[in-house]
């Protein structure tokens, strides 16, 4: 059996954070950007030093379930395994795989192209470039972060770095549209590299329009034209309004990625 | 039953490190310092807005398992329960509460008294001022910092933070004297606040001895008289080397501390 029924109480997982995980779209039963998903899975694995399962065969079981599954939203879990007490990690430890399925129905295009209100988290995130990039298990900042907001109308919360640089959303990346070239922030000292994130750098490279990384701050943000939002469920999400900032009108060259974007994830 | 048998593959603590832990030691058929693991775990739960469990039936079922097992190592894990998908705390959350007993033979005085080999860590810890000093389950920093060595002779790593301050050893707390004066690194920006170096700060406190927090570096380990480290399990250990820097004998103030703790320990 490729994914645990249960976790042992000894999990390292649960003990220290020590794991990644994957959440990833089914649509029309299968798992979008699996390549991306099981590459990311691969390089959090080596900079983690974490037994890497048989990619083939973790492949082959998700796109079982996502055929099952028709449309919804799949989570991967993998830990370092189960350990005695103490930090350090055992020679011999045999990852934990978990996977857990929540059907439900995605945004559609219609809904995506709404656009959203986004408001700006008073959390900093910690600036660790060991950690930074991969989708480990310490989310705590995360969470805290999500806990200042009730408000149904804000969907997300920006986060800048204890320096007060630029980095992400609370469960999106982010980016920047400025006569007519996009910037995302580096995520070399925290943050989690998305894979939608990487699938727009892609697409907007083929559409043949200026894009990077960048080290940017809030005043990137408020003087942009156009800013957006993307992670692995809502696609890319048009940001209206930065509570208490500033309102956009949705942008020109975010309709166009975002179309772009669809027709790539549709093939 | 105030303690889970197994964990919900949903639990926040597995998802995203989204709680607390204490490792206590039992001597006696007691849990040592009971009292400051409790309070400890008291101000964790508030600083994460987890709900706290009923304190005193939980410390009546620590001693009572203590009772059961004489002497060992108890380690206390409290999450802030399951939820859905999604780092939103959910409101209605109830915390699980999980304890492993880990049966062993704790060091004795004389064990304590042997000193000890450190080394430097590479890896810095982070400076995140929300979580520092609480013991949250966000711990692969340490993972992968106690991973930087195998020799069995080294029995600690010490750790500076990004900005190269001094905070602590992977699991246990960092004292310097100097002409008769005890420091102990600032826990304001990282690292966890121990119970037995809160326990040893009172210790000092009681022999008249003048201790205090304060900003350190490498350099003032590498000027000091006297170093030692404190844990729950290890009381106090006096550094005899850091590997490939510096040796030191076994300072006169260090073993006055150890004795008068030891005697306040086991009234």
């Amino acid at each position: 059996m490729l994914f645990a029924e249960q976790l042992a109480l000894t999990d390292r997982g649960l003990h220290y954070g020590d794991g990644l995980f994957e959440t990833m779209a089914v649509v029309d039963g299968r798992v979008r950007l699996l390549p991306r998903h099981l590459h990311r899975l691969a390089h959090g694995s080596a900079r983690l030093a974490i037994a890497l399962p048989d990619l083939s065969a973790l492949e082959t079981a998700l796109q079982e379930v996502a055929q099952s599954m028709g449309e919804g939203v799949l989570k991967l879990i993998i830990t370092r395994g189960s350990g005695g007490r103490g930090y350090a990690p055992p020679q011999d430890a045999e990852p934990t795989l978990i996977l857990l399925r929540y059907p439900q129905n995605l945004p559609t295009l219609d809904d995506a192209q709404a656009g959203i209100v986004l408001r700006l988290c008073t959390l900093r995130l910690a600036r660790q470039p060991v950690l930074a990039g991969i989708k480990h298990l310490n989310r705590l900042e995360y969470v805290l972060a999500r806990a200042e907001w009730h408000e149904p109308e804000i969907a997300e919360g920006l986060l800048l770095d204890t320096q007060g640089e630029l980095i992400e959303a609370v469960a999106s990346n982010v980016f920047i549209v400025k006569s007519g070239c996009i910037f995302t922030p580096c995520l070399d000292q925290c943050g989690v590299a998305g894979v939608m994130r990487a699938e727009v750098l892609a697409c907007a490279e083929r559409l043949g329009v200026a894009v990077g990384e960048a080290r940017l701050c809030l005043d990137d943000v408020l003087s942009a034209d156009e800013v957006f939002l993307t992670n692995s469920l809502h696609t890319i999400r048009p940001v209206r309004v930065l509570h208490e900032h500033r309102e956009w009108a949705v942008g020109a060259l975010t309709l166009r990625l975002q179309h772009a974007l669809w027709g790539a994830l549709c093939v």
